[in-house]
């Protein structure tokens, strides 16, 4: 079957999802979770022929391998979903305008949302679960590595939609090859948003690519800025953990920045760092303030290119500032408006930098790990925009939901 | 200077934006309301300058003239943006995690918005309104024909903002050449999003070569869907407003669908339509009703090309439907997604229509002619969405602000 028929079919069985109830949806979920579990052995099997494909030192293999545990997971992420509120359907606005028509605004869904990523099964789930209960149709481009697990994740979900008279184009897996991805980009007035989820290349790949509206997620270059005022228990905590809670993910820190009057500071505050083998390319000042204290092997002078790197590794880079200014005009030259923190105790020095940061999530003495759907309390997320047009920072179902108006009057027309 | 070195001034000078109070924007549009008024005679004589170098032939050339009263239009436009309530800075929602930080999205400027515009010198006025007041900086690229009466209202704009200690650079307007518009499109990371406004080829133009993201206005395929069960005076009164108000706007009738047990009603329906020379494209079944109704000098067969057609004058195909279903198939394929309208006094049926069809306008029993920001309340608009992203139908200050999350906290860290 060609893309376009494929597609074509996902923008009917969208439509038809309209008359589908939010609640339908939710039983559609738990059952699909329920049948996940119950089929894992052949999921299992599946996965194996993918994995044997691969080599082990594949950093994409562990993605890649799916395990009982891996796929309870899945079931109770989609169980998740299945609880949380249905976005569809919400009066946004209702106004009654003087010549007695009524403009209201809904949101509804999207239609189709186009996904492109890359080898890891649980984002065929996870994707299928938020689109259904936003009441989209999803068009899933996942990588070739995954495509016996995605082929087997999608029949059980569409063994399911079908059993509740749901057209199982609603979950729609494209072939996985470079074709698809073009023709998917290309299907402007089919598929109405596309997001991409994956490394920077893939991403660089669909903005450059794509006639369709697309959402950007991905890189984080984030920053953590240790003030003057700073309580130094709360600085070390922090930056120890937004460094190493896990070092993969786009919350991670990549910088700090210090106050150079709490230079002094700099041994205690990154003594966890130490202890959990953190590099740190550090400017001369720091350097300095950290040599002897900071183990040496550990401790390098920082480059141009320190600065403006997302690093996901057990790396940092670290530079002295002269102050608040000096800090936020670093952010705004490096940053990529994802996650950036200051740590401080002036509630003044606080307020300045929440208003001047641009980025999705500025914070105030809490780690930015916290960047992520379901820490923000939204149940679970599709990604993390990076952009600001339609949604920043995590994006769950309310993200993927647009809206129309809905004027009603008596036979109202428009004087000249 | 270079058009690169211009939009880094923008983004400097959005960034200072920040710090200028909702009450400030207000009193400067004010005053450059006033300004404008009292130097109408040296707008003209730039204004003067564009006209003698067109056509007065040329359908642009009524564009680009402004009269005394066209520029009392302007200000009083830019007086009715300075009274809207401004968006910025709203708590969209704030909640207390269990962990006891808190998590507050408040509403933020984009920063820098690009307009791409043609020969129309009151947008230029318009954008700079509603971008002011909404926080953001613009950067104007407009047609070549309108360069000195462009130049005239952006240099009287911009010694307004000096007054009141605001970079100028905050209302940007670069040369109006087309490497300009080529190095605007390109300025990833410096502009945050561009709006084009104009004709379908510059949209399609600005469409292909964004690396930004764009917000598309535009383009309204319109119809009207007369049903089995309507009134047939106020189908009339809706159907001849919404073609003939205006011919030259998007949210102007295109089709007419009409259920064929009230083809029998189409001579009444029609009788003013035909009074404002308005040519039918009529399928057999509504020719047949109309003909000796209907002058045969406007009654014309329809053809494939008829359907799907954005006519812009004084033309509307007209198609016979079986039944509601058939109709909402029809606006499905046909439709561009802009104003669509029933026409009944079945309940039923106008829920259906309102749920089934995907558009950012629907109506029941109004004119589509109310499409347009100030109808809905809005006080202004800076364009009509055609796309589903961020913001659809009328946009106006409250679709110029993005938002981003604040997360206060006390030092909380995340658990693995």
């Amino acid at each position: 079957m060609q893309v376009h028929d494929l597609l074509t079919d996902a923008v009917e069985a969208s439509r038809t999802l309209q008359a589908v109830s939010g609640e339908t949806t939710a039983t559609i979920l738990e059952n699909v979770a329920q049948t996940l579990l119950e089929n894992t052995p052949l999921i299992l099997e599946a996965n194996a022929k993918d994995l044997a494909a691969m080599s082990p030192d594949d950093p994409k293999f562990d993605r890649l391998k799916l395990t009982p545990e891996r796929i309870a997971g899945i079931a109770a992420d989609m169980r998740s979903v299945a609880s949380l509120p249905y976005p569809v359907g919400n009066v946004l606005s209702n106004e009654l305008r003087p010549n007695g028509m009524s403009v209201r605004k809904v949101s509804v869904p999207f239609g189709v949302i186009g996904i492109i990523y890359e080898a890891r099964p649980n984002v065929t789930c996870d994707v299928f679960a938020l689109c259904l209960r936003s009441g989209n149709a999803c068009v899933l481009k996942g990588g070739s590595d995954a495509y016996y697990s995605n082929m087997a994740l999608v029949t059980i979900i569409r063994w399911i939609l079908a059993k509740y008279w749901v057209n199982p184009a609603v979950c729609t897996l494209l072939p996985a090859d470079r074709a698809s991805a073009t023709a998917l980009l290309n299907a402007s007035g089919l598929v109405d948003l596309i997001i991409p989820r994956g490394s920077s290349e893939l991403i660089s790949f669909v903005r450059s690519n794509s006639k369709i509206p697309v959402i950007e997620t991905g890189a984080g270059i984030c920053h953590t800025y240790f003030d003057k005022g700073a309580d130094r228990d709360k600085g070390r905590a922090i930056i120890h953990n937004a460094k190493t809670r896990r070092v993969s993910v786009c919350n991670a820190l990549d910088c700090l920045l210090v106050h150079r009057e709490r230079l002094e500071d700099l041994p205690y505050i990154c003594a966890d760092l130490a202890e959990s083998q953190v590099v740190i390319y550090a400017d001369n000042a720091a350097y300095e303030a950290l040599e002897g204290h900071y183990p040496s092997s550990l401790l390098q002078h920082a480059l141009p290119e320190s600065y403006g790197t997302e690093f996901l590794d057990y790396k940092m880079s670290l530079r002295t500032v002269a102050d608040i200014n000096e800090a936020i005009a670093h952010i705004s030259r490096y940053g990529s408006r994802h996650s950036e923190c200051i740590i401080s105790e002036s509630l003044d020095m606080i307020r300045l930098f929440e208003q001047a940061i641009d980025a999705a999530c500025v914070y105030a003495n809490v780690s930015t790990a916290f960047t992520d759907g379901a820490q923000f309390g939204m149940g679970s997320e599709i990604g993390i925009s990076t952009q600001k047009l339609h949604a920043r920072g995590p994006m769950s179902l309310n993200e993927l939901v647009t809206y129309k108006y809905i004027i009603e009057g008596s036979g109202q027309v428009r004087p000249s």
